[in-house]
Parts: C-alpha cells; sequence; structure tokens
C-alpha cells in the first residue's frame, strides 16, 4: 500500500476526563479524517471516549499508561504501532497536552510538588517527543505539509513567572523551550513543530467550578491544532496564542 | 436586509504588484466568498487585479490612493462604501500589509528615509486601522466570530533589531505595538486583532530576484490569514509566527 | 595631549524641567568626573541646570535646541564641540531621554499626535544617536570600557502595547529596535549601547500630581545609568529593567 | 548587637573549581566586605578558595554539599548558621550559579540526562531559593537596598531553545521563571530577585579549551552582581543581559 492511500494517524497524550482539550482535539481530528490513539492515564474514561469517537463513525484506541515515563511512552507506542499497523496507517499529528500544574504561594509549595510538575510536564513530554520524532522522521513526506506535526499545549505560565506558579511556570517554560529545541532541529527535516499559549482559563463542562462563561472553548482550541496540521511547509507557524475575547491582557 | 444575508467584505491595504502577499490574500478571501476592496498605490496593477478576480467569478474593487496619509485613507473608506454599500455589504476582514522598507547600515540611513518607513509603516497603518475599526464597530457581531478581524503583516524586524535595519525595524517594532494596543482595547468589543510574524523572504515570481526557492508562499500565508478571519471568539490569536520548513532560526 | 588625559563628556538630550531622569543623570556623571552637555528644549531650565552643577564644583554647559530635527543635533554638537574642544575632552557616554508621550484611547488620538510622538521619540533618537555614533567611532578605545556607551530611556511602552498606548507605544518600541540594530551593529566597534526599561512612574518633585511615594527615585535610575557606562567591555548589557519594589508586575 | 553593625553575608552556590564565576564572584563580593559561604561539591576546591580568600584578608566558609536535593541545602543553611551566626552576621546577596549542563541533539539526549539537567539547575535551585527567601525575610530591611539580593545565572538558552539545547534551555528556561515568580512574589517585601543572562562563554582559565580571547571574563559578571546587590529599592532589575563587545547576536 503507498503512503498516499495510508490513514493519518493522530496521537493524543492527555485526554483527560473526556471533556477538555485533548478529547475534544481526538474528536475533531476524527472528525477531519484521522484515526486517533488516545493515551491517558486512567481507563476508563479513555475507553468511554474511543467508543464515543467510533460509535460517531470514526476510528480510535484507548492507549492507557501508568505514568509518564520513558518506558511508559516506549510501551504505549508499542501499544500503538500494534493497534494501527504501519502498513495501513502513517502518523501525521501528534498533541502533548498533559502534565500537573500546581498553584500555591512559593514557600509553600513542596520540593516533591515541583518535581512531579517537572516530571508530567517536561520530562513526559521530552519521552513523548522523542517517540514521535523518531516515528515521523521515518514518514514519507508530503509535498504540502511535510512528515507531520506534534503540537504542545502551553500556558500564560509558558511565557511568565507570577505569584502562584513557581513550580508550574518553571515546567511550562522548560515546555516551551523543549518545543522550540525540537523545532530548530527537525523543521528542515519536515516535521512540523508547535507551541500554542492558551492564555486564558479552557471552559470544561466535566469540571466542576470551569464551566467559565468567558473561558476559550476546547472546540475552538481544537480548530487551531487542525489548521496548525494543515500549514503547508513553506509557511509553519511555531508559536501562537489563544485567547478569549473579553480577556483582559 | 439583515445583518445574516449581507456579503462579507475584505479589504486589503497594500496589493503590491499583484504577486505577493496582500495581493494572493485578496483572490484567497475572494474564493472563500468575500467582496474583496483592493487599496494600493497604482491603479494599473489595482484594475488588473480586480478584473482577474471578476474574472474569476469573485468580486472586487480596485481603490487607489496617492499615499498613506489620514486623508488617503478617509477618502478609500468613502469610495470602499461607495462601491460596497452597508445595505449590502458588511466589513468583515482587513488587512494591513504596505510599508516602505529601508535596508542599510545606521550611519548611511538618511533621516528622510526613516521618516518614510514610519510614515507609510505606522503611521499610514495607525490611520488605516482607525477607519477599519470605527466600521467594525458598527457592524453586527456575528455569535461565533464576532464583528470582524484586523490582520497586519509583520517581519522578522517586528521583533528584533538587526544590522542593517535601524529605520525598518523600528517601524515594523512600532507596527506590532500598535496592533497590540488596538487587541487589547476592542477584543472585548468584539473586534478581533491579529499580528502575523513573516520571518523568511516571500515568494514572489513578479519581483526578479525574489523567486526564492525555499521562501514562503504567499497562498501559505493567506491561509493563515483566512484561519484569523475564521476563529472562533473564545480563542483569538492576536500573534503567531509563519516561517519555511528550511529556515534556520 | 593623549586620550587618557582628555576629561570624559557625558551628553544628555532630554534635561525637562531640571527634577527628572535627564537632569539627575547630568547631575550624577558631574559628580563622577564627567563634562556635561545638557540638551534640550527651554534654555531657562538648562542654564539653571548647567548653573548648578558649576557651583557644586562640576563642568557644564547648556546646548538649547528649537527641535528634535537632525538638523537640529547637526547644530547641537556642533556647539558641543565648541564648548568641549576635542583637544581637551573625549566623549563617552551619552543618554537619549527625550520623547513626548500621549496617553488616550485608540480612536481619540489624532494622526498628529502620533506623528508628533513618533517624530520626537524615534526620528529625535535616530538624529541624535547618528551624531554620537559618529563621534564614539573617532574616540581612543579605552582598554577597559571601549570607546563610549549610548543609553536609551525606555519605559514599560518598550515592551507592550496597551489600552491608552497605541502612538506612545509604537515610538517606544520603534526607539527599543532602533537601539538594539545600533547595538547589534557597533558593539563590536568598542560602542556601549544599552536599553532601559523604566517600568513603572517615576518619582519627579517638580511636575505637581508625579510626587509618587512608590515610583522610581531618579537618581536610582541615574546611578544605573553610570553603572552601565563603566561596564567592562566583555560583558555588555544591552537592557536591563529597572523597578520599584512595590510594583505590581 | 543591632541590625546595622551586622556583617553582611554572601552565600554562593556553586562555585566550581575556583576560577569560574561563582568564585569569582565570592572574591569579589568579600573585597566589598561580605563575608562569604561557600556551597559546592568537592570540598577540596571549596578549602582552596576559602583559604585563598581569608588570606587576602576576607572572611570565608567553605559549604560542602554531596547533592543539590532538599535536604542537602537544609543542611548547608544549618551549617552557615554556624559558621556565621545570626548575632554577627545578616544574609545580604546570595548567588545561585550551578546546575549541570548538556549540549547534544535531541534523539542522543538520554531522559536520565534530562532529569539530571532539571534536578541540578531547576530543583537545586528552587529548594535552595526557599531558604534564601526564608532567610531574607527575617532580615531588618535597609532603607535603601531591602532585606537583601537573590541572583540567578542564567544563560543564552533561558530565553532560547536550539538545536544542541533540548534538555539544558527546558532547564535554564525553567530556572528564569522560577526567578521571576519569586521576584514577583517577594519584591514588595523588600526582597530583590534578579535574574542575569549571559549570552556568551565565559572566559575561565581553569578549564583548558576554556580560555576564550572572546567570552566574558568573570570579573566583569562579578561586577554586575555586586551592582544588582547595590541597587536602591525603588529600581530594581530582575534581568539584565551580559554580553561580549565582540558577540554576534
Amino acid at each position: 500500500m503507498s503512503a498516499s492511500v495510508l490513514r493519518p494517524l493522530f496521537v493524543v497524550a492527555g485526554c483527560g476526563n473526556g471533556s477538555g482539550t485533548g478529547a475534544t482535539a481526538a474528536r475533531t481530528f476524527a472528525k477531519a479524517g484521522y484515526s486517533v490513539a488516545l493515551i491517558a492515564r486512567g481507563a476508563d474514561s479513555l475507553n468511554a471516549l474511543a467508543q464515543e469517537i467510533k460509535t460517531s463513525g470514526g476510528s480510535a484506541a484507548p492507549i492507557p499508561v501508568t505514568g509518564y515515563g520513558a518506558s511508559d511512552f516506549t510501551k504505549a507506542f508499542a501499544a500503538i504501532d500494534e493497534a494501527f499497523p504501519s502498513s495501513e496507517y502513517v502518523l501525521r499529528a501528534a498533541l502533548w497536552n498533559a502534565g500537573h500544574a500546581v498553584f500555591k504561594p512559593f514557600l509553600d509549595t513542596r520540593v516533591e510538588e515541583l518535581e512531579t510538575t517537572l516530571q508530567t510536564n517536561v520530562v513526559g513530554a521530552f519521552a513523548f517527543s522523542q517517540e514521535v520524532v523518531r516515528k515521523l522522521k521515518e514518514n514519507e513526506a508530503d509535498p504540502s505539509t511535510g512528515r507531520g506535526t506534534l503540537i504542545f499545549t502551553g500556558a500564560t505560565a509558558s511565557v511568565r513567572g507570577n505569584l502562584m506558579t513557581s513550580a508550574f511556570a518553571s515546567a511550562k517554560h522548560g515546555l516551551r523551550a523543549l518545543s522550540q529545541s525540537i523545532a530548530k532541529e527537525f523543521n528542515k527535516d519536515g516535521i512540523h513543530v508547535a507551541h500554542a499559549i492558551i492564555d486564558g482559563g479552557i471552559q470544561n463542562t466535566n469540571y466542576p467550578g470551569r464551566e467559565l462563561p468567558t473561558g476559550l472553548k476546547p472546540e475552538a482550541i481544537a480548530q487551531a491544532y487542525l489548521y496548525l496540521a494543515s500549514q503547508e511547509k513553506s509557511a509553519w507557524t511555531w508559536e501562537l496564542d489563544l485567547r478569549p475575547s473579553e480577556e483582559k491582557w
């Protein structure tokens, strides 16, 4: 089967409870014709999301992990290869949307909380990205869009430290640097890397207290990710901000 | 006639010789269903471009100006109102793509060259933007995309001064600040303002010596602008970069 | 007379009413052994400041200008050469501290106000800097500090557009780009260029309403400028921020 | 004994082999009248440096650590309290100058190398900073300079990811965010926090191959740190860059 008839695959790390950015991106990419591999901790939400996408006519597989270490992602990508064999599928887009957040005054933040934050945001993303980049490098390049796109979900804390974010901003700044380093190294090989600064709260109907009337809609973020994955390779975006019209900034 | 059946209008300032970013954006928005008002100095190219768009089934009007001062844009928008009466059209997108560039060592740059650069890049954009914002404020807001989108074409010089760009970078930095100020002031009123950093040379088949094999394709830039104009208002982008995959940065 | 016994000269453009940053820098550099040339519009304040510095044992000359155009600075530097002949003095530090500010909503700002703001902040600084750089290039380089230092006073608006600053931020961003361009071009020739972001209101006892209990003290800013002018050339600062400890940011 | 007659103490974390930035800062602050506490791994270099400072008439104590974890710094600060009892000494300046660097292509960088880099640069700095901030908060505030200054040594990688720096830039970006978060939280309490971007190679006569003819001199960096520690509190610098005049940027 030639490259042109392989089905495009989208891998998401961090699908949360099924109603946030990661899960919504999975649905959006599925509707756009991608098969989707869903990585998260917690098999129940994953199974429900995969089932929902399949019921809607899409193609999806849950890939539960027990943690965000290097070996977890090695196993996850082996499972992806099994669910979506390279004879029929080609990885074209990947999203890093995971990571623990902590918001506390500096002196109240325990070193262990910082370590968990760095581990889940930076180390996890690093291990995930190595798997993604290795896979993308083997792809046949599309003449227009290149080998594929790796997207990172950033935050206000990616570009600004602040009162309650000594740990979280450290991790999010680190993630941003990681994404820029990978972009600079692999753009010329046809691998697109993008970093989205989500500059505001995200509406999320499943989290009590997060039904923000003015926050970002996950669907709107997912549209941005789909656009990024479709950019022609002479004009690739590394970074964009996304912000509610009502947000003061 | 209700707002929902008004035809969307796209106004471009800076259509150059018909093969660059401005003209390509006009064609792209025309294909997407916008009527287009084409502002530039030099009626000949404008007429040819308007004719080409109409021949392709689009709707376009040339709006020649003699300069980029406040009074020029007052006249231009009066001409736009005549060509596209508000009973049938509604301004939904505008692009500032104009401005003189100068690349010279600092001590070789004459003060007059700086003044022209500031005048055509910053003062012109300011006068244009006042007309656009005044018009957009009168629009009925679309529930999804708001009142309309004002886009600015930036450059590497928008975020970095460099050896040959004391005048050009001053102007482009100024333009970027202008776009951010307008965004912060009018986002909450449903007006979307975006600034695109074009970080590389643009392929332009009509400029001898600019047929860069590795530069940005105007079509790809235009797609980015069309995407920006379609963003749902809970997740608006103020700034994105656009860069060829081959660009070292 | 050899270079080593020439008296160091400090030129300030923008001495205001005698109590702000420019005038305070003049006093501080005078106390540190520099002769000072005081450029401003309004001869009365200048004469008073020059007299005050001389009374304190310093060396100073008022250099009144009628505007901030290129020809004004050509004349000003001819007057400086007369007051401080190159047989006895050597320019070692210069400060651009001038420029008109306007704080208004975007649609209330007249194009003429933007033009004045660009003219006094960017064009004036450009013309002043050309005179300074031409003079510094002729200097004998000091083995430690190089040929001399050109400092620009920036503001919060240098790095951020905001609600009331469409004109002012455009100009201040432009000035920042100018300073970076000059730094990149002339550092290797031994000319130090620095840009200070004054991120807060300045205490100024002479301006009614500006006796901010929490703003920056002009003396503290002047100490920063004196430090910049003394930096060893293996570790030059282009940019630093200066902010009151009480400032929320 | 009243606060005014307590001897000022400077604590350095990361004194390397005795010839780099940390050790040079220790000598410079010692000459300026500070007692110095020297933290590093490797007691031999520390003892030699402490002895050298004492021989020159200064006051110094080696505080060897076995690692950069939270418990290491708890012990280190207990040792500092013993060497410099609070009845005679007051912490006025602290420098974080430690951290492992790794320069490798992304796919060649092992996850363990990233973890070590994050641990030594970010987690270590976090634990160190908590000790420093807790101590500074107890200080009597100096009317001019506040309670004391915490300085972080940054690098080009603090503000830019690049080809060989996926791990190092992640850590250095994280450190920068940490410093900004602490600054924003504690400036108002009279604690000054600064981050210096060392944008170039550092001359270091003890490292074979690091005798860069054009790099930054440790003495010049140390002078910057001493200036930062002396800033009046109405005009504090959070961030400055330091760059050799010959550096292309």
